[in-house]
């Protein structure tokens, strides 16, 4: 690889589970040097104390927020709402910053008040930010230099749902996405609690969820979405009950998602005739920044199913910022990216 | 209790799952005498070796078929489609059949043709087993002397969507299930193999599942369902998306729920505003015989979001058998059903 | 049954998983009658919503602490550390107390310090507690007023242990357990986050563990000791490692376990020579009170491998409880206890 | 990297899960080519049928064991008893091999018989095999024709034992192991089947397991060893309950360990003051090549407690091939072997 000077990275939000998954990529990248890691509760720890796997790996340790380095790229990644009134900050000591949480998905302010049920502080920025979604934005990344990058289950909807709208009138489209529990943070409490989590098929917010305003700010298109929490801890499995107006084959159906994405370097067409695998499946994307997607027609309705696997914490949060990274920094977008999944 | 003859019962079919809990619960109806547990494949050893959670709570072996006793009830619980052919047979030796399988639900011959692949050899005696599900059929039930109990999918999707239908104008149902591994029988094979089923989120059978038939027969009704394979074993969560012609409220939802299910004994509606069990959960239901059944309404949408959890080898099969049992026998329906589940 | 008037219980810690056992196990028990069930955190709210697995069971509320009944048998299942300064107040409202925390286990005064690290302010009381195991201590359970229920791990190991120290000299014990999640307790922390605990294999105390005092108490032995934290969130297996000073034959074995527990209602001794299941496991004793024995003589070493499994919030603290409290009762032990578990 | 020219490589058994990892692995690795991998059962399918998480990866095809080329190394990965007739074969076509199954491990012709049940066809080649565990062999490794690689359990007993048989006189050994499924290979069986298997500690070879014959042979020591599978897929935690004859600290343990290992680039000491992760845990290491090794003195009965993570299929199966590889090969021996685990 040919040599070039490092890019100076600082992360914000170090000792979540969307900052360890940064930092196992990052570490490993070969254009990046990591040089603050931020994290208020375990700040003069070494990293490791949060994040075991990359024993070996680093000597890196947490640092408190006030001795935050300048850098090239700024990851923000604490929880929703944490990070809207500190960003000013942010965006003064850094060239670029991706910031993970939700605080800048939406352009529209009256949004925050409606899903999140606060007033944004700072509405002025909405619009600057990208949406940080490569397959529909890649243009915008490139040249932004304010990512947010989408939340998990919406990329699960996004993605798969983007060349339908493109092509068909949709009708009806009805989303049931089963989550593992590190979608909800690395924040203990009652809900995720072991034995109350395991084993559960919960659906713990039938209606109302907040990733519902930027699926439909993306697509333009209203929309009905319901996750369940399921036994896992990786990986969202979406699927997809979409209803047309137009008439249509499985054919059609091929060649609307060969056309969007044979060229997108994470996203795979799954549909075969045999094996275990025949359609999408958490299990086998965990660790990689892939989406898979598969289809079925149901010629007994017309309706059609779309499956969709992520991992939450890579292609669904920590896969895709580096993926916005490396087209903001004018990187091959697949760098420090290519991990193939365990099976079994 | 009252003294009375016990029943002899007979069960083919026994050392399959649902053949298990026929026994776990039979062995304990204080008016069942259970003569003979037939299985071909363990014939002369003890049902414990089948059922190893029995011991210490029965002596008996499995018979082989040629010795199954003449008995007031048999309990038919094979895999789908070897029961059709043996039918008249069991008919002869018993004055009262619950068939478990598939092969008797479908009043119209031409379905299975259709939706399971073959002829139906005895299409004389499809139109006088009763569908065992009490909240449709209770009183059939009690005056029949052939039942065919539910596919556990089918289960979770009728009872939910009954009072529905008779009072509202349904636009369209999407039933997306997420379903226990042990509604798969007791047969292993490549995608029951533990490395490969173990942590799933598999949508198996998209379009075209054998339940929608079922469902179909008993609401009047064209539905779109998918089901999916979820870490668990036992238990069924089905989400159902319920778009109606007719305006409502929640308020509408209840009054219809409390009238069709007020005195129903193993229908409870679970829909709370704190605690984490807001909502019905499999995990909670495994081992009983309750269906429960939540709800709410997306303002967003319209959409009705309808949840229902049951233990697929208990309401969703033996459970419901026994349930059948005591209403074709003159017994007070819950006996031997009253479970209650575990917690965590 | 016979008609009798139903014994007044109250329960102090009922919002706990020990607390709901013994609430599902009391309600349902033909000879109580349950007056009080206290919890600090839900006072005035029903138990169903700590306890959602008896709904429709019972319409009990939650009390404060101020307002516990008189009762004739309390029942005290808070955490460690906190009954023993309230138990002199409990024992003035109640005839009998079975209390299911550590407080009242130990006979030795010192063993408070040395192994729970705090000095007990009560050690007047505790002589004069039985140690509530009845298959060690049944005669003076029944005649006991106040009874100290075992350690969950503590008691996988005394009763598999208790005939060998009786008949052989025992050389050397290594006990390795391994328990599933609710062994925590309903608190939420850090190490019973869902994505932390889930999947692990985790030797959270490998040397050390407090039960080692209770185990040494009754056996008068040695043992080396390692609980391991595994997926599971109900149930123990325990592995026994034992080296005997005496030659031995498996058939001494059995004879030694078949003389010591043949007639014990809730033992059962389990080691077949063909089926998935020839040894105890915990999934089969999940809501149950057995405490499941099996064994095998390694005859490279001279070894005997003992295996345990039971319930740990059964057998290990509230099914314990309950057969304590009928046999100090009067009561047939197995009254309210007739559960037989679940397969698969 | 330099260039260099790529090493032809061949794969018998490539549709099992060691011959997954290895093709995961090996697809990766900068200096080899992939030639055949031959599956009897996929002949002509592409080898993501079996291994669905390389799609995209790879268009290899699986060959007929007829269709096997030359090749500078194979890795033979077939079930154990199938390498042995077909060794001579391979050894023709071959350079090197690299065996994968138990059929080379053991130098003593007669504990074939013994411990596995059939005699060796070819006790000729048994002593021209090395035993292939780098931390004890690496020299005569990278000298090596042929190599046997370790067993999965035994690699997890023997690397953490090793540097204590050297030092300190050991009295007595207890490895008491918690496994996962994979463990048991890719056949489906009735014991594999996930109702079965899912949520099970089950001791299914409480004495006698085959891998007691490596152990032994490694160590020169005698030890008991009881394995144990547990709700897992990938990963084993071995906890080894160690007397010694000798006195000795923690501090002493620490030093030998360092010693020994502090050069290894797999090996890894975890025995942390504060975090859940202070011991180590397979979780964390699955999909890598780590060995972690924790230990803790029991200062109540002087036991050593010793405890040792490892991915069966990655440091018990393919990653320790592809180490020896690369160490037979002249390369260095962590290439290909860069991953790090997921968290959580």
């Amino acid at each position: 690889m040919p040599e070039r000077e490092r890019i100076r990275v600082g992360i914000v939000g170090g000792s979540g589970y969307v900052g360890g998954e940064l930092l196992r990529l990052l570490l490993s990248h070969p254009f990046v040097e990591v040089v603050t890691v931020v994290s208020r509760s375990l700040a003069g720890k070494p990293v490791t104390r949060a994040h075991p796997q990359l024993r070996g790996r680093t000597e890196l340790k947490f640092s408190a927020p006030e001795d935050l380095k300048e850098s090239d790229v700024l990851f923000t990644a604490r929880p929703h709402g944490q990070t809207m009134a500190e960003m000013p900050g942010y965006l003064k000591i850094a060239e670029r910053v991706i910031d993970l949480s939700a605080d800048f998905r939406l352009k529209n302010p009256q949004d925050y008040p409606t899903w999140y049920g606060y007033e944004h502080p700072h509405p002025e920025l909405l619009g600057k930010f990208v949406y940080g979604l490569p397959e529909l934005h890649r243009e915008e990344i490139k040249r932004a230099r304010w990512v947010a990058v989408p939340g998990c289950t919406a990329t699960s909807a996004i993605i798969p749902l983007w060349p339908l709208v493109q092509r068909f009138r949709v009708k009806l489209v009805v989303i049931d996405s089963k989550v593992g529990s590190s979608a909800g943070g690395a924040e203990p409490g009652p809900d995720s609690h072991h034995p109350e989590r395991a084993g559960v098929v919960r659906s713990f917010k039938p209606t109302g969820h907040r990733h519902i305003a930027e699926i439909e700010q993306e697509l333009g298109l209203k929309i009905s979405f319901s996750p369940h929490a399921v036994e896992l801890v990786r990986g969202i499995l979406s699927t997809l009950h979409v209803f047309l107006e137009d008439e249509y084959t499985e054919k059609d159906i091929w060649q609307t998602y060969l056309q969007a994405y044979r060229d997108e370097p994470f996203v795979r067409i799954v549909k075969e005739r045999a094996g275990l695998y025949r359609f999408p499946e958490p299990k086998i994307v965990a660790g990689t920044n892939f989406c898979d997607i598969g289809f079925e027609k149901d010629e007994h309705t017309g309706r059609l199913v779309v499956i969709c696997a992520i991992d939450n914490l890579m292609k669904g949060a920590a896969g895709q910022a580096v993926q916005c990274f490396n087209l903001m920094c004018g990187l091959d977008e697949k760098i420090g990216l290519d991990h193939w999944g365990l099976h079994p």
